[in-house]
């Protein structure tokens, strides 16, 4: 298994990437890194964790990085030879098997999808990310958040596929229960888009369990929600703000005397606890679902322990076999961009999803 | 102020309801109630708080009540004589200035936006809600939070305007910041309806300080928050969600063992003033802001306190002049569905967004 690191990408590249690297080649003897970024300022780093030479990584020169102000586009525009471009670039050519990097979010989704492409099965790649659940297993799969702002239906049944079968390689849930995010249970409620989706799922062999509301996120009982990315991005944003108020009004009301403040100590283990609920370091980041090659996206703010194991996530898909797998699910499931039988009703709604 | 309560609405109507509209009477004495039920199942509840003959209670009978499960349809359709739709006859009749209920949300909207209609100006009502947030005012004003799942530009652009008027009438925020809900803050981020409203809202002589991400909701910089209708309820929602699994999460590491639950208890008072972060009881509910008379729509588990605080929020809605101040603020943001100087600019995206 090759998989290309952009060394460059996230807040604190490309030092936590190169100490990840490092990490992941002592943990997985069958894994192999092409380290992608600036050759010169990855040196320092390579030799202080005396990683020159190491006979399971090839280091690639990528001039430039895509930062994270800037558009998306410029990874297939202006920055041609940024790390993430190079990376697609790298397999694209069959050089690597998958790539993970914590770099800008947007520019690894452009870049992928124009060099790397979709499998012909499926029209765009989707982000799916684990949101923390009151469930026993734990976890929620979201899926989009953040890739497709705007979607079509035939977008959002495949996305119920692609997370279905993420469910089954991350979390090892057999018959993973999808929900489609909507305002409400009932199956008239929502726009045209989950309508129309909605039929859809009703009919394909999967446990479509129909509508799901925002508060089964993380108190429900599906496995996956399908959503559009403008949808998923805001809400796990959100929820990203919301964990961050309480953990501030939790320390405003502790420290308002000092009862509270030793109550507070003696509970300390248990805020370490509540703050693992949302801490996604154990998964690495967000994978680009749909795709020829895994691509493993992490958080900007990503630790070494983070992309560590966004390398292991990359391993495991394709252990996993999740393209092939992906492939005859949505055909089996009459959904595939190149002659699902449902695509005439997914049609119906205007929108010509079919992949040109 | 003539006040249409509806006696049905909620979960635990009509009880909570007519202990509600006793504390209205008691506490403001220039409130006059339309109480709007079934009279026989009211009698026992006015009887039991001596409310039987009070001179500021009008009785109306309506024979029946939109139930949760029914679609949003049922008030303008089948259930012509249930209490919601009877309190939009008499607000349209002038037999009362403004409408509280506690009971289906969509049956309030579809039956306020078809018998009490809105204010010409205005194409489509909003709801507005209060969100927790760690600013000094303590909260962020987000519209819509589901009256309008799908939006045209000029909704967006509408519900910029309400929800700075009803920061102003329920915050006392002067100049209130007001941003965009996206995924990114950057200018082109979001879709076509996003970036169409955006190009308005830099127009318009508001505090627009540009897109917002998810996060801001609850840790941002701004006042107001305007998004379409499913996406605000979803986040609505899910943050309910999360507060709810939070709490979960705190309760299963607090019983751990005998010292966390010791810590617990003298830090219990925090716990509660976190909880009450998320109480809306205050508030009473979120108001339809757009209609020709106002209508605040409680939580369907609206205690006491949350039907009279919904009933002095449109007592001060009406003395705040809301609507009159709406319609020329409107005007003055050249956004009238009327006349507006920008309606060209908002329709060009492909929306006929004039009204009627």
């Amino acid at each position: 298994m090759r998989i290309a690191v952009d060394a460059m990408g996230g807040d604190f590249a490309p030092g936590v990437v190169i100490e990840a690297v490092r990490d992941a080649l002592n943990q997985m003897p069958d894994v192999e890194i092409v380290l992608v970024g600036h050759l010169e300022k990855l040196s320092y780093y390579l030799e202080k964790l005396g990683l020159i030479g190491h006979p399971r990584i090839r280091l690639v020169h990528a001039e430039t990085v895509v930062e994270m102000g800037e558009p998306s586009t410029a990874s297939i525009r202006a920055k041609r030879d940024s790390s993430i471009t190079v990376c697609a670039d790298l397999v694209k050519a069959g050089e690597a098997d998958a790539i993970v990097s914590a770099g800008h979010t947007g520019a690894a989704v452009a870049a992928t999808k124009v060099r790397v492409r979709t499998i012909p099965e499926i029209e765009r790649p989707a982000l799916a990310t684990l949101m923390p659940s009151v469930q026993p297993c734990g976890k929620t799969v979201l899926v989009d958040v953040g890739a497709n702002v705007e979607c079509s239906p035939l977008n959002l049944v495949q996305f119920a596929v692609m997370g279905e079968l993420y469910c089954q390689c991350q979390l090892g849930i057999e018959k993973p229960r999808v929900g489609l995010l909507s305002v409400g249970g009932e199956e008239h409620k929502g726009t045209d888009l989950t309508r129309c989706a909605f039929e859809v799922l009703s009919k394909m062999p999967i446990n479509f369990v129909g509508n799901v509301e925002g508060y089964e996120i993380f108190c429900g009982g599906c496995d996956v929600i399908v959503c559009n990315g403008f949808v998923g991005n805001v809400v796990l944003k959100a929820s990203e703000g919301l964990a961050r108020a309480t953990m501030f009004w939790l320390k405003e009301a502790v420290k308002k005397n000092v009862l509270r403040y030793t109550g507070a100590m003696l509970i300390k283990e248990a805020f370490v606890e509540l703050k693992a609920h949302g801490d996604s370091d154990e998964y690495g980041g967000a994978p680009l679902v749909g795709l020829k090659s895994p691509c493993i996206i992490g958080h900007g703010a990503s630790s070494p322990k983070a992309v560590m194991n966004a390398i292991r996530v990359s391993d495991k898909f394709l252990k996993f076999g999740f393209n092939n797998r992906l492939a005859s699910r949505i055909r089996e499931c009459g959904i595939s961009s190149v002659d699902g039988k449902y695509l005439p009703m997914l049609e119906n709604y205007g929108i010509n999803a079919k992949k040109g």
